[in-house]
C-alpha cells in the first residue's frame, strides 16, 4: 500500500486521499436535524425549530395537480429550462405580485434554489472569483462557492446598517481587491432581516455602477410580516434572481424552484443546466404551476407563521433572549445569547437535551459571532411555538 | 458603459462577460429534443430516437407509492444522504442481483445520476485533476469536468479492444502525466457496448495498482440482452458506482438516482450533498422504494427493448447501416454513418426534417470520430422502431 494512501477507521483503503476543494464546511442545520431526528425516533418529543422548512405540506391544488400529473403524463426529462408552461406561469407572477414584466425566455425552472447558486455561481464566476457574501448568512452560499472555487468576501453586518450591506461595504471590499459580485438575500436567512426603504434599490445601483453582478437570493419573498419585499428585478434587468417553491409556497422536498436570468446569460446557464441536472424533476414542475393558484392557502399558511411571530417576539425577552434581530420576513428568529453561552453549538445540543427543543447554532451562518447566536424557526405550529417558549422559560432561567 | 461588459442582442448589458468556466458545450441530445418537440408541435410527427430515456411510465407500483406519499407524507427535506428505508432497499438491490453486500451507510441517494457525477467529481478532483473518459462516451461527464475544473484524459476505444479501455489504456494515459482516476460506464452509452468476461475485474484492478479512483457508471445496468452486467462492488470496495432509477426502472423525470462510495468518502460526499443539494426529491424517493417491486413490469417493458433491439439489428443494416457498434445492452445503437456524411449533425438535421425520425448526432459523444456516427434510441414502442426503419429504408437510398 503506498504512502498516499487514507485509509477510514473502517473498510476499503481509499486509493487516494480525497479532494481538498471536497473539504467543505457541513450544513450543520442538517446534522442538527438528525440529531433531532434520532432523538424523537427513540421515543422523546422533539419541537422542530432547527430547519428551515414550513410544517405544512405543499396546498391541496399542489397534490391534486401531482396526482393528475401521476396519472396523465409519462413524467419523462422536460427541457433543460423547464416546462413552457411553468416558466409562462413564474412569468406571470412578476406582474402580479411586483408589476414587473419578465420575459419567460429569461426563466428557468431549477432543482431547488440550491441548483440556482451552483448554476449561477458556475456561469459569472470564474476559479478565485470573488464575490460579496454578508454574514450571518446562509452557510451554503459559502460551502458551496468554496467547492467551486470562489472566494467569499464576508461583509459582517451589524446593527449599524440594520444587519444588511450598503453601498460602503462594497465599495470598501472593492477597494481590498478584485470582486465580482454581491449575493444577498432579503428577507435573509438566518436573521429574517430585510432591506427596507430604498436599501435594494441602493445597493443594486452600487453594483451597476461597478459593473458587479447583483444576485438576490429572494426564496423568502413572500413572507413579509412589516413591508413588502421588492424585487432585484424592478431595478435592474441584469441582476441575477434566486428563488424556490420551498418556504412560501410549502414545496421543501418537491426540490423545484427558478432563475431569472438577462438574456445575455440564459445559453450559458442553460447549457450548464443541461449538463449538470439534465431537467428539474417534472412531477415537482407540473405540480408547481397549481401553487399560483393555491393563494388562500398560502396565505392562511402565511397567517400562522405571522401568529407564531408574534407569540414568540412577545414570549421570548420575556424568557431572557433579549436580543433579538429584526425579525421582518421570513420565518427565522436570530437571537444573542451572549448572556447564556459563547459556545452555541454546545448550548443548542443541551437545549435539545434537557428541552426537546432543536434550534440551529449561528456558527452555521456567521463563522465568527455565530458562536453567540441561535437561529429558531418559527415555521411550525403555534401550539408548538407556546410548548417550546414554556419550555425555554424554565429552562434558561 | 465600460469596455468589459457585454452587450445580448437585445436585453440588459451584463455587468461583466460570463465566467469562461461556464461555456461548456451544451448536451446536444436536450437540443435535438427540442427541435424535435418544436416540430411535433407544429403538427408533424416524429419517432423519438434522440433522448435516451424509456417510452413508458414509471411501473404501476411506484405511481401508486407516490399517491400514497401524497396523501399520508409532508414531503419536507429528508437527509441529504437520502431516506434510510430506501439506502436499505438499495444494499438488498445489491445481494439480490449481484449477490455482493453492501452496507447501507456507503449508499447515498441522489438527485438522479447527474448528481451523482458533481459529486463524486468534487469529492475526488481537485481543479487540474485529470481523469480518464472513454470516447464516444457520455458527454456530460466532460462537460461538467470542465465546469468543475477537472481536465479529461480521452481513451478512443475502438474495435480492437471491442470499444472499451483496457489495461494497457490506463498504462499509458498515467505515463503521460498524473492521473487521478477512470470514469467508465459499462453498459455504455452512446455505444450500448459492455465489458465482458474479465474486462471489468483487469480495469479495476489496473486502476487499484496504480491508486486510481475507478468511477463506475452503472446507469444502464439491468438493461442487458447477452450476459448480465457486473458491478465494479463485486471487485472492489474502494470503487466509487454510480446508479440511477431513470433507465431500467423507467423512472428519469422523477430524478433519483444514488451512488455507492468507500467507507472514507461517506463524510466527504455528504457534506457536498448537504450544500449543493440539501436533499433528494421527497416524493421521487418514496416512490423509489417501490420499484424494487416492480420487477414483473419493468422485465416486461425490457423485453420490448430487445424486441426493438432485434428489429432494428435485423432491418437497419438492410437500410444500408450495417456498421453498428457492439449492442450489448442499454437502449441505444451507435451506427456508421461514413456512407452517407462527414457531418452528422447536418445529416441527423435532414433526416429529422425530411423522415421525422429524431437521432442524435454522434458529435456530442465523441468530439473526433461522432461526426460519422449517429445514436439511435430504442427505449420506445416497437410499431415506432418498425416506422422508424420503415422512413429510414426509403431515404437512406
Amino acid at each position: 500500500m503506498s504512502a498516499s494512501k487514507s485509509t477510514a477507521a473502517t473498510g476499503a483503503a481509499l486509493p487516494r486521499p480525497p479532494a481538498a476543494r471536497g473539504d467543505i464546511d457541513p450544513f450543520i442545520v442538517m446534522d442538527v436535524m438528525r440529531a433531532a431526528n434520532a432523538r424523537e425516533a427513540s421515543g422523546a418529543p422533539v419541537v422542530h425549530m432547527e430547519v428551515g422548512q414550513p410544517g405544512t405540506s405543499a396546498p391541496r391544488a399542489v397534490i391534486e395537480a401531482a396526482k393528475r400529473a401521476l396519472d396523465q403524463d409519462r413524467l419523462g426529462y422536460t427541457e433543460a429550462l423547464g416546462l413552457p408552461e411553468l416558466r409562462e406561469r413564474i412569468a406571470g407572477h412578476y406582474r402580479e405580485v411586483y408589476g414587473v414584466s419578465v420575459s419567460p425566455e429569461r426563466i428557468m425552472v431549477t432543482t431547488g434554489s440550491s441548483a440556482g447558486f451552483v448554476l449561477a455561481f458556475l456561469a459569472v464566476l470564474d476559479p478565485g472569483g470573488r464575490i460579496a457574501l454578508p454574514s450571518p448568512g446562509y452557510p451554503c452560499y459559502r460551502h458551496i462557492l468554496s467547492a467551486l472555487g470562489g472566494e467569499a468576501a464576508t461583509i459582517e453586518t451589524d446593527d449599524a446598517t440594520r444587519w444588511m450591506p450598503v453601498p460602503e461595504h462594497i465599495e470598501a471590499l472593492a477597494q481590498q481587491g478584485e470582486l465580482q459580485g454581491l449575493l444577498l438575500a432579503s428577507p435573509a436567512n438566518p436573521t429574517g432581516t430585510m432591506l427596507v426603504g430604498d436599501a435594494l434599490a441602493d445597493l443594486v445601483a452600487a453594483c451597476q455602477t461597478r459593473d458587479l453582478w447583483f444576485i438576490s437570493d429572494e426564496i423568502y419573498h413572500g413572507l413579509d410580516y412589516t413591508e413588502p419585499a421588492q424585487t432585484a428585478l424592478a431595478f435592474s434587468d441584469a441582476a441575477i434572481v434566486i428563488n424556490s417553491f420551498s418556504k412560501y409556497f410549502s414545496m421543501t422536498g418537491w426540490r423545484i424552484g427558478w432563475m431569472v436570468v438577462p438574456d445575455g446569460l440564459v445559453r450559458t446557464v442553460e447549457r450548464l443546466a443541461q449538463n449538470l441536472y439534465i431537467s428539474p424533476p417534472t412531477l415537482s414542475q407540473r405540480a408547481a404551476i397549481a401553487a399560483f393558484d393555491a393563494r388562500d392557502d398560502l396565505e392562511a399558511i402565511k397567517a400562522v407563521y405571522a401568529a407564531n411571530r408574534e407569540l414568540l417576539l412577545e414570549a421570548l425577552p420575556k424568557a431572557g433572549l433579549t436580543e433579538i434581530l429584526p425579525a421582518d420576513g421570513a420565518f427565522y428568529l436570530y437571537a444573542d445569547v451572549t448572556r447564556f453561552t459563547n459556545d452555541s453549538a454546545a448550548f443548542a445540543q443541551r437545549m435539545l437535551n434537557e428541552t426537546g427543543v432543536a434550534a440551529t447554532p449561528g456558527v452555521d451562518f456567521d463563522a465568527d459571532r455565530g458562536s453567540r447566536y441561535i437561529r429558531f424557526s418559527y415555521a411550525g405550529r403555534t401550539e408548538d411555538m407556546a410548548e417550546a417558549t414554556r419550555r425555554l422559560t424554565g429552562w434558561l432561567k
